[in-house]
C-alpha cells in the first residue's frame, strides 16, 4: 500500500533503539509529510557524520577527521590532560557521561566491549594489545576501570586489573554503591551489599 | 564536548515526533558506532524519499513521481475503485488506516488540515476550492466524512456537510461510539452518549 521508498524509509528507522514498526512508520510519516525539509537536512547530517567521524585513533571517543585524513578526538588533543592517568570505559557513551560529571582530569581509553562468555566474547576479542601499548608509550601510572557495575562489566575489570598490576600500573575501580539522592529503602541487595563492602571512613579531625 | 556534525544530527534527530534530547542522543550514538552502514543507508533513503515522493495530485495521498514528473497514487490510479464515492479525511495517516480495514471502495480525499479557530485555521484555510472542483469533474454522488471525532474534526465535517449538500452530494459522518471490544464501564461520557444517540435498529426479520 505504500511506496517502496518509504517502505525501506521505515524498515531503515526501525533499526534504531527502541523504535519498533509503528514508531519507524511516525517518524516516516512526519519526514514526507512535513515541507520544512528535515528529511533533506537529516540525509545530509547522514552522509556527513559517515564522512568526518570516525573513532578517535588513540582512545576510540568519537572524532572528527582532519585535512589529513587522521581522527584524534578533542580530549586526546588536549595537552593538559593529566597523561600518566587513564580511564578505561566500555562505550563512548560512558565517557561522555564522565566527561559531563568533570571529575576525570586524564585521559580516556574505550573498549568498545565487555568480556561476555555467554557471547563468545573472551579476552583476546578485547583491544588489550592496543591498551597495553599506549600504556608503555606513554608512561601512564594508574588506571580507573569505569566498566559498569554488571556481570560482564565487573569480569572485564578483573582481567583487566589482572593484567594491568603485572605491568606495574595501580588499578582502581569506580564505586559502587546507593546513587546520590537514592533510597536504602528501595535500593537492591547487591548495590547495598557494595556501599557496605566499599564503605570510607569519614576523618572528622 | 561532541563533534559538530553530531551535534547537528542529534538536533535534527530531536526533530522527529516523540523524540527528546536524550533519545535523539541515543540514536545518534547508534548511528555513529553501529558499522554495517544503517548511517549511509538511511540517509540515502532520506534523500530518495525527498526526490521520489509527493503529494498525489489528485487526493494527497502519498505517491511516487513518475518518469513524467506527475505523482499519482495506487489509490487514484486504480480504475476499479468507485469514483462517485468520496472519503474526506484529514491526514494521510487516516487514509491509510482506512484502507487498512478494507472497508472503502471509493477514493479519498485529505484535507491535510482541520478547522482550528484558535490556530487561526478558517474555512479559507482549507482546499475547498480543489475539492468542490474534483466533486464537480468526477461526478461523485456520496461523501464519507471521515474527519476525526475531536471538536476540530466535528466542526470541520460540519462545514463540509453544509457546502456540499448545497452541492447535491449526499453527506454521512463515520460513525462514533464504543470501539470494538471495548468495555463500556471505561468509555467516557461523550463518547457513550454518541454510541447511544446514533444507535441502529436491529433487523432481525
Amino acid at each position: 500500500m505504500l511506496p517502496e521508498p518509504l517502505l525501506q524509509l521505515i524498515e531503515l528507522l526501525a533499526r534504531l533503539p527502541g523504535v519498533g514498526e509503528k514508531t519507524a512508520q511516525r517518524f516516516a510519516m512526519y519526514l514526507v509529510a512535513e515541507r520544512s525539509g528535515t528529511a533533506v537536512a537529516l540525509g545530509h547530517a547522514l552522509t556527513e557524520i559517515s564522512e568526518k567521524l570516525k573513532s578517535c585513533e588513540r582512545c576510540g571517543n568519537i572524532a572528527e577527521v582532519d585535512a589529513g585524513g587522521k581522527a584524534e578526538c578533542g580530549i586526546c588533543r588536549d595537552r593538559r590532560r593529566d597523561q600518566s592517568l587513564l580511564c578505561i570505559v566500555a562505550r563512548v557513551q560512558d565517557l561522555l557521561a564522565i566527561e559531563r560529571s568533570g571529575a576525570m582530569r586524564g585521559r580516556y581509553f574505550v573498549l568498545g566491549r565487555l568480556l561476555s562468555p555467554l557471547d563468545g566474547i573472551g579476552p583476546d576479542e578485547l583491544p588489550l594489545e592496543r591498551l597495553f601499548k599506549l600504556l608503555a608509550e606513554e608512561g601512564v601510572r594508574e588506571v580507573i576501570v569505569a566498566t559498569p557495575p554488571s556481570v560482564d562489566g565487573e569480569a572485564t575489570a578483573l582481567l583487566l586489573a589482572r593484567e594491568l598490576t603485572t605491568r606495574g600500573v595501580a588499578v582502581s575501580r569506580i564505586a559502587s554503591g546507593v546513587p546520590h539522592g537514592g533510597d536504602l529503602e528501595f535500593a537492591d541487595q547487591i548495590t547495598l551489599g557494595r556501599a557496605i563492602d566499599g564503605r570510607r571512613s569519614i576523618d572528622s579531625r
